[in-house]
């Protein structure tokens, strides 16, 4: 697999098949030729259809079934860190992506190849950006421009979640807390007023505020709030008359992006706050009946999902979503990165078990 | 005056000394040529025995009185800002050393050159780098390799204090208050122990801190304890794992360094605490004779000396010392500075009046 461009050899197993997508480096913006390889794989089935805008993929089935499930995966990682070719050790697959996730994109590729007559409508989604700044994320642009493309009643996201359910994410939104004085000379004080010292009050609230745990759909949500970056100070002898303190709410999301910001704002009532970043959390939506079925099927206790993901993109839309992949989470993005061979058989098994 | 090293004519009055003393520039590390200067224009006093050490210059009288007095003032200024040649509006003379602290240096040579007969003896002393750190600070080194050029009973240092006897100077302690924790990702941020929350109680401390006004010797002198910075922050997505406050406490003079610290360390009893910068205060000593009879005779009513002066290397010799020059200590360093002819006129005309 050599050659630059390479094709995706889909009969190869789940194992093999990311092994080779692994060995196709695709770092964020470098996503067409693997694209392309994705593009004509799936172009050879005939129960597909298949779409691309920019370097996003996107194949269907059109069987008139009464529910659609869409299988979203990105196709980019993260730099390369002395960590290509793959190599496996045991069970384990090494190499950059194996875990975030080009074992996840095997699976969803596997599906497509050989699940020509599902018992629900499927759309695969390969989208490129991930890994980078939100206003080049591939499935951002497809919500955008493609609309009609994600359409569908349920949505797995095959980022890697340990084989595990995980409904839903937070929110998270960062304020900065300004605290403003007067400046002056440190040998007379008195003749200024100290912005660092109004600080006090503000991370006081921080440090007594205790945070809400929420049971959604069965699954628990831990929220919190915290100074990620407090800042002040001129010189060694000069009384401040500026300090900011940079807060990070991260929320469950049965809170709107609008009720998360309300809330902070009433902790730091009589304060200058200013939202400087802000993303919404993503209902589990355990509750629907596609939902109900999936996770019948893949079994497991599900558990909520901490950290944002693109899951949120789908509730955005209306379509509930879960992350469902078999890369470890805590693996993405280290130079040791590795993905158990087991765990990308079982949720390819899982998942064909659900839609067969 | 434009020639490269031009001869200092002792017969101007003050402000025209001043004005020549401004016009050769002298900006710390370049004072060699005006140092060269002071010392050929004081050489030709019989009356005086004029003394070298790098661009350090002292002169003394010799003869026999109960008393020594110390006349001290630094040659060198801040960098010139554009306010080079001086010229005179009025009253005011403008230019860059006016207020600090050529003035006072003219109202030093005035003296050298015309008290050959004072009623107490009389040591000189002009000396480098006083605009800069501290280890360069030409009076230090005097005070290490030539301490017996500086014994004397009293000491004057002609810096600018508005024609008014400012005495002693406050201490300055610097300390770093260090909180610690643990960094974990602010999505599971129970999982970490946020130190820059800790900080809520040093802070809260500070802000409830009530300072000393301390009366020594008549003078007033009010302390000052400050958050003068604060640092603390990883990235926006993740619990900080340290803070640092840095606390600067400006003291009265009748608590020594060791004592200073002492007391910051009992407000932060419980913290880590560790002293970065440290310079005692001075005491005014405006008890002993000297100082009386001084006072006597320039008038006025002296009040403390907020900051932190080189008369503080003088009470460390053991020699009272106060400041009291013509400049105004709000125009140093300014683009603006300025100083009153007046001002020059009378401090030269009070210092002869009690010296001669």
């Amino acid at each position: 697999m050599s050659s630059p461009n390479p094709r995706l050899d889909l009969t190869l197993d789940g194992g093999a098949l990311t092994a080779q997508l692994v060995d196709f480096p695709s770092v964020s913006g470098d996503e067409q030729p693997l694209a392309d390889a994705v593009e004509e794989a799936l172009r050879a089935f005939p129960h597909l259809t298949v779409e691309r805008y920019g370097n996003n993929v996107v194949a269907r089935t059109t069987l008139g079934r009464t529910e659609r499930v869409l299988l979203a995966g990105h196709l980019d990682t993260v730099p390369i860190a002395d960590n290509l070719p793959s190599y496996v050790d045991g069970d384990l697959l090494y190499g950059c992506g194996t875990s975030d996730m080009k074992s996840g994109v095997a699976v969803q590729l596997r599906l497509a190849a050989t699940l020509s007559e599902p018992n629900r409508d499927l759309t695969y989604v390969f989208y490129d950006c991930e890994e980078i700044e939100a206003s080049r994320n591939g499935l951002g642009h497809l919500a955008t421009h493609r609309p009609d493309w994600l359409e569908a009643d349920f949505a797995v996201l095959l980022e890697p979640s340990g084989a595990v359910v995980e409904g839903g994410c937070q929110g998270t939104l960062r304020v900065q807390v300004t605290l403003t004085g007067t400046r002056a000379h440190s040998a007379r004080s008195w003749l200024g007023d100290n912005a660092i010292h109004h600080a006090a009050e503000v991370l006081t609230r921080l440090d007594r505020y205790r945070a809400r745990t929420v049971e959604i759909d069965g699954l628990e949500y831990r929220e919190g709030l915290n100074a990620v970056r407090i800042d002040g100070g001129v010189a060694g002898n000069v009384i401040p008359d500026e300090c900011v303190v940079t807060v990070n709410f991260r929320y469950a999301p049965d809170r709107s992006q609008e009720e998360a910001q309300a809330h902070v704002r009433e902790v730091f009532e009589g304060y200058q706050v200013t939202v400087t970043d802000s993303a919404p959390g993503a209902l589990p939506g355990l509750g629907r009946p596609a939902a109900q079925d999936f996770l019948a099927a893949v079994g497991g206790r599900p558990r909520a999902k901490y950290g944002w993901t693109d899951v949120a993109r789908f509730t955005a839309l209306g379509v509930p979503a879960v992350n469902y992949g078999p890369g470890d989470p805590n693996l993405a993005h280290k130079r040791d990165e590795h993905c158990s061979l087991t765990a990308i058989a079982e949720v390819e098994e899982r998942l064909r078990g659900w839609l067969g």
